[in-house]
């Protein structure tokens, strides 16, 4: 299985602490990680990619995508480039190939003028209903995929509850409405073709100013792949290689969201619940809400770590 | 453009010959070519394959592919292997993208059990008829397609013709039945879609056996991109880099097809007419047909300089 | 042989005007290029690189630089960048390969701290020199190259004539002497090696402040390989893929030197004689100085259509 | 650190037997491996290697390499070819980089003419004796390494120790005699260095007919890299993945060498002892010598499984 890293932050961050510098990393995650669902698959070897912002608004705010599929952590480009971007918003990718064949068209992140689309996990028996997710594209969508993956056609899917897909701005609310109808369409799906195994589905999209992710599986007792949490105002290199999240006050001007913690400070870090959407406002309003279909199972929930507001349960 | 060569032999060729020891061979082509229609893209620097079977027969006779991303000319792993491998049956390609873009998956030629595939030329507006193909398509050969070039799909299209496209043998009349039903349905669907402009479809399918290819373009005045035929008993390098077709007596041992002359000879090589199915039946028989469909004008036909018996025209 | 491309400038150029959109870009140069003298080696699809700082000055403006071995006119991950990245100091090469192997760590530009240097040309016969020249290095330079082009054993040299390579300033003349005195060394090498045949030896090296390049060839008769220069306030889109360089006034805004002409308009574009070396410092003064060594030649030196000023011929 | 796997058989072997079908193939290996020292390099993904010859004689005998810097578990050209190729003579590799950027150049096996040859491990601060190294080279073996790896250089100090490396035949005896000078080279460059960590040091070395091989740590009283072997009539796959030595009388018609045992089958693997010189003979006869240098502990060398013949202890 692969993992995933999203970092939106109300000033920019040089990539190399993202990516690069930190001792458990995303790329160092890729070598050695503990906490994964998948056994068959346990590198991450299999390509990587990472999406950027230039700032937080502009017409020409479109992300810009680096990606390979050499090894993340052998790759002199990557490492060149993490030391001299900046941005105040990244998504950061490394694969483990579970569908679609090793080429950089069929590396996360993808992008669609300003929107940018990463996913951790797998459509279950994605073949049996390729050809009906792909019929029920709008032409411009249909032709816009480059690659084979169940991730790219689940983007594709997700530009297509879009009215305008190409706008240069996006109320959260679209992008959430947008983001749980995907989900519950591959739902339908999946149901339609038979498929009884659950399908992991934790997606993240952004347009630059917005990011909506999701922590969820398509079954009601299974658990989704692990997604965590942490926000504060400084993501601070206190010795070399060993970061923790700093919150000098009630403010959040960082949020970054993980298939596993970046840092060795288990409190920088809460487990986002299984079948729950996050939601990060331009204006830095994290917002956690349960998605309550078929597989929403309330005990499973309250096993994350958040205390999750009463009212959102 | 793109450039291919295809060889068909009583007795094995090492593939140096071929690929990289001639100097006109398929990969200096790519440096230096003269003949090519289209001169917006220059240069063949976007990959190449290249595909070979171990014998003439058998049941495991299926061909092995090796392509790849970097230009062919700067290969060393293409190098090491021309010089090792030998075979009676070999497709090489050099890639200049029309679509697709540029992945180990979208190199030529492509393999479907024992049958192989290559294409020089491109489908025109591919876009607007590539829902339709794809929805034409049986379920396995809809899922069995990894890029996204129209020359795939192409070959998926061809193999949708075949009943039994796993099948150990193939009458000759069978394939080339279904290219020559490839090549019509796709003028249906561009004749529907109102695509004025021609296509350009040099294709080549072999199954170990037979070997069966086109020079074609739909349009009834233009000229196809250029193909070449020669045969004889024995393909000799006479000097370093500089190889002549020796005609021992009337039986025909090899047999190449290119879109180039690999030899300065000229003698060598005679022209495919436009619009010509050519076949190479196990037997080495070499039977030309003129495609006699809506672009068919017998006044080009006459333009290769094949003796053509009176018969086929 | 390759071709390079440098731009200072006193603001920042999206590189996309340099690398991509221009219809004569160093890409498209690679693909189509009249004025090369090496008729052997016609493609530049050996291998890319790109290295830009991101400001004139600063303790940490080091260089950083992509590099690829797949074909600069083909690489998604190039266009993206360049769309995105500024710069006022820009290096560029396109490699068509004359000595060492296809691999990013053989790709030009490479850097040493803040100094960035690229070659076009080649040392002839530099494996007749090249243990000698391994010899005369300090240890750290000798252990600072990683591949194995004459190109980097030639910046290890130039590193070795500096005191300090790893400084933070050079003055300009440092620089210059420098460069000077490698050409030399490999000069004298070369001759007691016994070797006849003439180097082309265009470098260019930068601290990120000022920049020094050559036009060189170690023979008094024939001519360098080609290098152009170009001046003015503003290198202006004025219609698509087609640009100009603007001159508002007397001042020199952006400095180009090309090994062709990025631009169709003729008078953008002065010819840098044969054998000079061109310095731009960092108030953006360009002088230009012959290079009087045994291989000196006046009347070649005319050549150039600079109106070399009579104090420095 | 990396790992290698070499075979010698009677007959051919098809490299999907060594490589890719195995579950606990090298190339699975690269996945999950428990048997390593150097754990701060737990992924084999930095490129692999595949070299083999197509007899067990002949002038022409030399060995075909087949490299990529994409890991192996991915590459579908390695997938292809191993289930095409067969040979009597195979070394295998897959790479964690110690020294040495990611580049073809830089992936084992190398060849020089009919030998090959490939390392397991690093030699311990290689930049305090890679100029002496270099220095003590012939000129057409100092020219002939191409990339910049401890491992390279040390087959080149190999070639050195022999008075004709291109010649057609060798002795065992040449063969092991300069493997043990190379080992011996070695040792006495690191003592002049001041170097007292160990250098790992499993070379195998191969002419196409005798295999030379070792398990060397320049330490009394650590163990070297791991090394096993196992011989039989017959190397079996008896159901799917999972593969055995069957030992049908008393012949060795294999002989296979590996880093880590290839099958499940405990007592089909012998661990060589550490400090040991293992000799495949071109008739088969497996020769083990301890290395009696400074290093020699005849405690340790009894850890091994071998019943090592009294003489030769």
């Amino acid at each position: 299985m692969c993992r995933f890293l999203l970092y939106k932050g109300k000033s920019q961050i040089q990539l190399a602490h993202l990516l690069t510098r930190p001792a458990h990393s995303i790329i160092n995650q890729s070598f050695d990680s503990r906490l994964r669902l998948d056994k068959r698959r346990p590198i991450n070897g299999d390509g990587f990619g990472v999406g950027w912002y230039e700032s937080n608004s502009g017409p020409d705010n479109t992300p810009c995508i680096f990606a390979s599929v050499t090894p993340a952590w052998n790759n002199n480009n990557l490492a060149r480039l993490a030391e001299k971007i900046k941005s105040p918003l990244v998504f950061a990718h490394v694969r483990a190939s579970t569908s679609g064949t090793l080429s950089e068209t069929n590396c996360h992140p993808w992008k669609y003028n300003k929107l940018m689309w990463m996913h951790n996990g797998h459509i279950q028996d994605f073949n049996k209903i390729k050809r009906k997710l792909q019929q029920s594209l709008r032409e411009e969508i249909f032709l816009f995929v480059e690659g084979n993956t169940d991730s790219e056609w689940a983007f594709a899917l997700f530009l297509n509850q879009l009215s305008n897909p190409e706008a240069d701005n996006f109320d959260y609310k679209t992008l959430k409405t947008a983001m749980l109808k995907t989900i519950e369409q591959l739902n339908i799906w999946a149901d339609e073709a038979g498929i009884t195994e659950p399908s992991l589905l934790n997606f993240a999209v952004t347009d630059g100013c917005t990011v909506v992710c999701t922590r969820y599986i398509s079954s009601k007792t299974e658990e989704a792949a692990s997604l965590y949490f942490s926000s504060g105002t400084n993501f601070k290199e206190y010795k070399p290689g060993h970061y923790k999240m700093v919150k000098a006050d009630k403010r959040e001007d960082i949020v970054l969201v993980a298939s596993e913690p970046l840092t060795f400070e288990k409190a920088d870090w809460l487990i986002i619940p299984t079948n729950t959407c996050l939601v990060i406002t331009p204006k830095f309003n994290v917002l956690l809400t349960p998605i309550k279909d078929q597989f929403y199972n309330i005990e499973r929930a309250k096993k994350g770590n958040f205390t999750v507001p009463p009212a959102i349960m």
